[in-house]
């Protein structure tokens, strides 16, 4: 049987990249999106194309109102999305997104006895957000640990962000080889409804730059 | 100025006298509840009403489909809830939920500028849930102050577990001298839904023998 795993698919390049690389890893993979009130909605169809087009086990959208809490460009409409690199944590940053994204996957996985989760975190290309560093993944790792019937009476958890040590480039290499169809997937915060691009905010200049280093023909459609 | 706190607001006896404890030390509290599909659904009016005869700067609740990842008595309806005291952890655990609760009250927090986020856990009456241990709370206080804006280049989070080493009979002397109404406050699994409690679940059996062991009039309405 093959041991299943929880895959965090936000519909874009780097999470669809996770998905392949896990699923190439033998694992029954189980993929979960969030509904957070996102401005880039589109990215959602992106991730339940990708999901079936994968055949994932299941596929589960919880629907989250950080909007409610806002504080972020992009779920927050009186914060405009900058389009310009910005230094330091960028307005794009919102607040406590993976810890929460994080915590409701170990959830799924401790009731589908799941041990791994797998997370397309990125410590190069990682456009400053404090929950996308390595540090931070050994944290939720600990305390997922602590935290679980799982982790205190059975075999734990074991956090996977395969990504982290990878440039963007480098990802777009490594999915093009496992078959991943980046035409599927949006990266874009400011896409529009038919998941077109802008091509100006930092996601889709972060792209752009990959698919050119990678020497992979960029199948992005821009507005 | 007084100084921000979000309060983990579940409606039940802890929480109420996590909520007076934190204003007597001089918070503006910000109180945050979860509809998670839990089966004690009056524990929710319960908490609003506390909210509202406490007079918090705001009250926030945050719908979850937890019961879609099932997995608990809480909010599973194919499993019953136990009636007597089990060992280890009990089936009325739910997988990940101080973890998930706690993630969106930091992301809360640090919108608000809250530095401080209360939560009832008890190790003493702790009923074998391992996320309300202590090394749980410590773990979540380090995750919070990597994952965030304010943990990095801010002054960092602080988790307060106040009741952590009381007893039942502790937390209500103390909540009571601080003029909580615990007639306000339902604790039960399986309350019915004008908060009459069944008086025979692991919470309810905590709950009354803290009132005796107190030396306070129990103000629990039984079904």
């Amino acid at each position: 049987m093959k041991p299943k795993a929880v895959i965090l698919l936000s519909g874009g390049l780097d999470s669809a990249t996770v998905l392949a690389l896990a699923q190439a890893q033998g694992y029954e993979c189980y993929a979960m999106s969030f509904d957070y009130g996102q401005r880039h909605r589109s990215e959602l169809a992106a991730a339940s194309r990708l999901a079936s087009s994968a055949g994932v086990a299941d596929y589960k959208v919880i629907k989250l109102d950080l909007d409610g809490i806002g504080g972020s460009a992009l779920t927050d409409d009186s914060i405009a999305v900058p389009e310009t690199l910005e230094a330091g944590i960028p307005l794009t940053y919102v607040p406590a997104r993976n810890t929460v994204f994080l915590a409701l996957a170990l959830g799924w996985a401790e009731v589908l006895g799941a041990g791994d989760l797998f997370i397309g975190v990125n410590a190069v290309d990682y456009s400053g957000y404090p929950d996308c560093r390595p540090e931070f993944i050994v944290a939720f790792e600990r305390l997922a640990n602590l935290a679980t019937r799982t982790g205190v009476e059975g075999t734990g958890f074991r956090i996977r962000a395969p990504l982290q040590n990878m440039t963007k480039g480098e990802i777009i290499q490594s999915g093009y080889q496992l078959g991943v169809d980046y035409s599927q997937t949006v990266s874009c915060y400011q896409a529009d409804s038919s998941g077109a691009a802008c091509g100006r905010c930092d996601s889709c200049r972060l792209r752009a730059a990959g698919f050119a280093t990678a020497g992979v023909v960029d199948p992005t459609r821009y507005v």
